[in-house]
């Protein structure tokens, strides 16, 4: 799309989704969705982007997915899918370059059964974050935090290698690492203290490529988290 | 194995899997291990089946899979499976007789996206028998039950079809069945009354094999259910 900006309730739809492209609806600072964007860009895949202001969805956006979620990918034979997992794992299966699940069913239920640990994380980077807001006693949820990094790290240290699936990045480390790029903003960057191997692989995430062409500057991400925490998103900062 | 009475903490472990075979860890009475069995019969894996005291677990079992999850894989390498829908796509992907995923990766999706809508309906078959069990008004609870229902029949009724992918089973009617099964059980029956094609669609899923090869009686489900709201389950019962 030529423009970034979000499309709102009443806003026009946007054209059928060119052949050979496929559309990812998004959200510019949604975690989930950026495990998709992750996605295309590592595999270098045609497409477009559309945003949704995701506080006044358009009608048409609901016709296509009445979740209303992001991230939703359309095809251009109309064929709509969503959840971040299955879009992503769809995307490799249909986009044969660069594949970032494994062949093996072995090693893809692997990767599956980490996501699934993974998915318990997760809610800490919400309900810290809102405890603190609320004046709560936080240092209990920061404990637990901590304890799931320290199992990542064992992860990690047991494994040997410099990513979750192996010596390059594969599919659950773009999984996991929209809510590790969230931790300055979060203040949640001293839970990896203690764990040296989880940090290294954050600061190996960061020299890959989609990583860096799908990343927000720490200024930006607080500019949209107080507009969000005051309950008037602006999902067009910075544009 | 040849007895199916649960393994509990003490109990020797069972030899390892032989070649050829793979194994299930399960409990009887569990209706996400029922998932895996339901696979394992329909497409005719050799297998053997360790069920596990679920209360009182083995170490030797805790060693191989510490979140101490039924139902977990194990095959001849050693390699340990877990989570249902993980469990469920291994056994679909490693053994290709009568595939119960479609081959199309949209297919697959779409398959995917039924599953985790399912996933929100499934705590309701916990929340109103407990809250029922607490004296508690259920109304509103069964109300959302019934919506969840009636969607589930609006998606039958457009497809036009016996099944929820195409007229033949596939594998979303194996992930749902479980609790479906339970239905009379849990004093659910009813919520069905407005919804023909969801109650069709169980009519013939009770003449599928492999449902009627893992089925329970209402009266085993009885008793078992009834010592396991006494906080005592009985996961040998009517052995």
């Amino acid at each position: 799309m030529s423009s970034e900006k979000s499309f709102a309730k009443g806003s026009a739809a946007p054209g059928p989704v060119p052949k050979g492209h496929i559309r990812l609806y998004s959200m510019r600072f949604c975690p989930f969705a950026q495990r998709t964007r992750l996605v295309l860009n590592a595999k270098g895949i045609k497409h477009d982007t559309v945003n949704i202001h995701l506080k006044d969805k358009p009608d048409w956006f609901l016709e296509k997915n009445p979740l209303g979620l992001v991230p939703t990918l359309e095809t251009p034979a109309g064929e709509v899918i969503y959840e971040s997992p299955i879009a992503c794992e769809y995307l490799d299966e249909v986009y044969p370059e660069k594949k970032l699940l494994p062949s093996s069913p072995f090693g893809k239920a692997q990767q599956k059964m980490m996501l699934e640990q993974f998915s318990k994380v997760v809610p800490y980077f919400y309900k810290i974050p809102a405890g603190r807001n609320n004046g709560e006693d936080v240092s209990g949820l920061e404990a637990e935090l901590k304890e799931k990094f320290s199992k990542l790290n064992e992860d990690l240290l047991k494994k040997k290698t410099k990513f979750f699936g192996g010596d390059s990045i594969t599919m659950i480390d773009y999984m996991m690492w929209p809510w590790f790029e969230r931790l300055e903003i979060f203040e949640l960057k001293h839970c990896l203290d203690k764990t040296p191997e989880l940090k290294k692989w954050t600061e190996c995430m960061m020299k890959d490529p989609a990583v860096k062409a799908t990343a927000h500057s720490v200024d930006t991400f607080k500019a949209f988290y107080k507009s969000y925490a005051e309950g008037n998103p602006n999902y067009d900062y910075g544009l």
